[in-house]
């Protein structure tokens, strides 16, 4: 092949990160030796460890490598890229940053915790533990057209990803697939969009009506209305919501900031409802029985911690809103990303390895269940000691996929200030402490929503300071 | 490490497409035996040979791996697939699909060529060539987090994309980065969108008009009031816009669909341009100077080809409108893929490179250029041979990054059908060439868009039949 001669004459030296230079004509001659599927997992094995190390070597050598050096500061949002470099640090060497061991550092007390976004990179020591297994290699002549499959309702969707997502889906008994489009989203936000987009009616003179129940989501307001759009409209509180005519009704169940599982609650039949099932998934929730809705969001954000990715899916029902979703998406970014998407079926095809491998590797739902477990068990002590605060307590249920009764242990806290504290986000904002007030989710300021998915040194800076604070 | 002694428990089978299983800690020993670089580089080119021969068994295995394997159909829409299937054959094999010359297959004539969208895979060819030189490999435990860079105003991008984008430019010599904000988007449409969120005032009562010179790019209409937002409304061709007050005039220079470069044609101190810069690259333009504009868009589909990234970048002067820009992807998919802007990263400095040292590689500019030009010379050929068809001419200018003096060689033919025809598009359908009519551009249904962005192979197709059109 040309191109194999051309690479050929080059030099031999890596010209830095993730842009490796060699022959492939040179390796031709052992192909026949050796196993294929046996080479590859030795070269690959090789890759993984090497490029770890030219990583290591390019940040002691340069102090600049890809943005994660620089000076720290005291912010709150300058510590998701402190802990970042933690992180990188921590996966060449020999300590691994998942040590739920309190040791305070130096100058921690004074360190802000951000707990305001549900940035799950708490799952980020499952990862590291999995080592090479979900890493992907894309090469560069590949999946550069704007298609996926030209035959599908959804042309951007890649095929393997559609596959792992029914895989899944089926291992852990949470949605029913039959029967469904797939549709896929740059996260789910983006299918939520796509969702308005599709449901509302094109003749109706008036914009329709966007409803949930409170505390609804906080973004649903605010994504809704950011463009004034003429077709529909945010009409706050589902239980408050008395118009007549057509509706759409969003259930987030498990309910973002809550926790609690739901239900609609405006009960006319002119509504649409569109179920936002992000975290409905074991390590928050029982799975009680596979959630069988005519439009249900899902994220692999909140369900493995690759919130980078930005990847979601809608499974949708009726072949015409799944056709408008997709038309919402060609309009509004031309698909979605190829490669997060190939890098999201690998990640997806794990997960279900792991769970129908129990045995052979740490089940990816186990480990998110028992660290989420021991979070609200931390949690629920702290609050208790303070005497200052409540958290919800929810009825254990049988979760069918872990054979288990448990109590969920939802993605947020939804903490209250008993007492006198009026603004339980200033006051916690005052310990250094940063949480979403719960006026963004059309409630009382008594209330925050408190990220759970932090890496564990925020977490535990979080409860140990949470167990000092005293009524 | 823990997670390395748990994957040495494992199988050493690779289980299916790029989610190999191995053993790291086995590796440790070699490592201190040769250079850490040359071992990547012999690694990596064992991965890429193996991944391609594993792909290989499985496709003829299985028979329906990743969907690249399905019936063949004789629709428009299949060919993209058909021809994504022969690609994988020839990558794996010693024939190359860029070859441009031309060997009607059995039955290529009743093949129906679809022209309308742009996708960008003559590309492809190039991106062969290079083999792995863009390949890129990101472990499962890294960009998990929401944050690329929380320092940034566009807390999104990642260090290492903007630090390329910059340097592109600066070889290139096509725009000004100085003094300028980066906001990534998915894709330059989803940049035009932010760029009317941020542009539009928020207290006028009345939306605030969206122009552009017609002929324009069709999707400006569509994206601009598909959600009929009262921010902004689409208000048409910029040479008949007379309304008082503030408006938004859209730039595309090189204009989509015609090629021509443009400047601003309304004139008034009442509007806000938005510079469309994505073909303003030496492969379809001379590069006359730095383009030095408040907000320019760019994409990496046009310039490097790959469109299924999903990735574009915009210029942005003012530190309020980039802010709200930013504001807008936060709202409409909390940001941007990561794994997409590292892969666009690695080939932005894989073209710089190229750029740089045109003795060692051929120059992706030179390949392309001297593609089009091909191109360009074979279509004005066939035109001129019907007597049926016109096509822009344009003056030739220096290019100051090619040193060559050439006319422009746009990414799209603006056909137009002389004499009688007056549906031109409905005209060359009925050859089985699909293309994009006037009336989406504003103008006369006699004039068609052509993509001239396709594979060789559908490329020769269409030259063949327009040039067995006779007037």
């Amino acid at each position: 092949m040309k191109g194999q001669k051309k690479a050929s004459r080059k030099d031999s030296k890596t010209n830095g990160y993730l842009t490796p230079k060699f022959s492939l004509s040179k390796m031709a001659t052992l192909l026949s030796v050796f196993s294929v599927r046996n080479l590859l997992v030795l070269s690959l094995a090789l890759n993984v460890s090497l490029i770890l190390r030219v990583m290591l070597l390019h940040d002691s050598q340069n102090g600049s490598f890809n943005g994660f050096f620089f000076e720290e500061q005291n912010g709150p949002q300058e510590e998701a890229h402190a802990s970042k470099r933690r992180r990188l640090s921590s996966s060449v060497s020999s300590s691994s940053s998942s040590s739920s061991s309190l040791t305070m550092a130096q100058g921690d007390e004074d360190r802000v915790i951000n707990l305001d976004h549900g940035d799950p990179t708490m799952y980020e020591s499952y990862w590291q533990k999995m080592g090479d297994e979900t890493t992907i290699l894309i090469p560069g002549w590949q999946f550069m057209s704007y298609f996926s499959d030209a035959t599908n309702l959804c042309w951007f969707l890649e095929p393997e990803f559609a596959k792992q997502i029914v895989r899944l889906h089926k291992v852990v008994g949470n949605a029913v697939t039959e029967n469904r489009y797939i549709v896929v989203g740059t996260g789910s936000t983006q299918l939520f969009q796509a969702a308005l987009y599709a449901l509302s009616p094109t003749t109706e003179a008036d914009p329709i009506s966007v409803v949930s129940a409170a505390p609804y989501y906080s973004s649903y307001p605010v994504i809704t209305d950011c463009l004034k759009s003429r077709l529909y409209e945010w009409a706050g509180d589902a239980r408050s919501f008395s118009k007549n005519g057509p509706y759409i009704e969003i259930v987030t169940s498990p309910n973002n900031p809550d926790g609690y599982a739901r239900h609609s609650v405006v009960n006319s039949r002119d509504g649409t409802l569109i179920h936002d099932l992000a975290y409905y998934w074991p390590q928050y929730t029982p799975i009680s029985s596979p959630a069988n809705y005519d439009l249900m969001l899902f994220t692999v954000s909140k369900s493995t911690g690759h919130a980078g990715m930005r990847i979601g899916w809608a499974l949708v029902k009726d072949e015409d809103v799944a056709r408008k979703m997709t038309k919402y998406i060609e309009l509004n970014t031309i698909g979605v990303s190829k490669d997060s998407q190939l890098r999201a079926a690998v990640v997806l095809k794990v997960i279900s390895n792991s769970c129908e491998r129990p045995n052979e590797v740490d089940s990816f739902f186990e480990f998110s269940y028992h660290h989420m477990a021991k979070r609200w068990k931390q949690l629920r002590q702290a609050v208790h000691q303070s005497g200052l605060f409540s958290v919800p307590d929810f009825p254990p249920q049988l979760c069918k996929f872990l054979n288990r009764v448990f109590e969920p242990q939802p993605a947020f806290a939804w903490l209250k200030c008993e007492g006198e504290i009026e603004d339980c986000e200033s006051f916690l904002r005052s310990k250094r402490i940063l949480t979403r007030g719960g006026k963004h989710f059309g409630v009382s300021p008594k209330y925050v929503r408190i990220s759970m998915l932090d890496r564990d040194k925020n977490y535990d800076t979080f409860i140990e300071r949470m167990s000092m604070i005293r009524a």
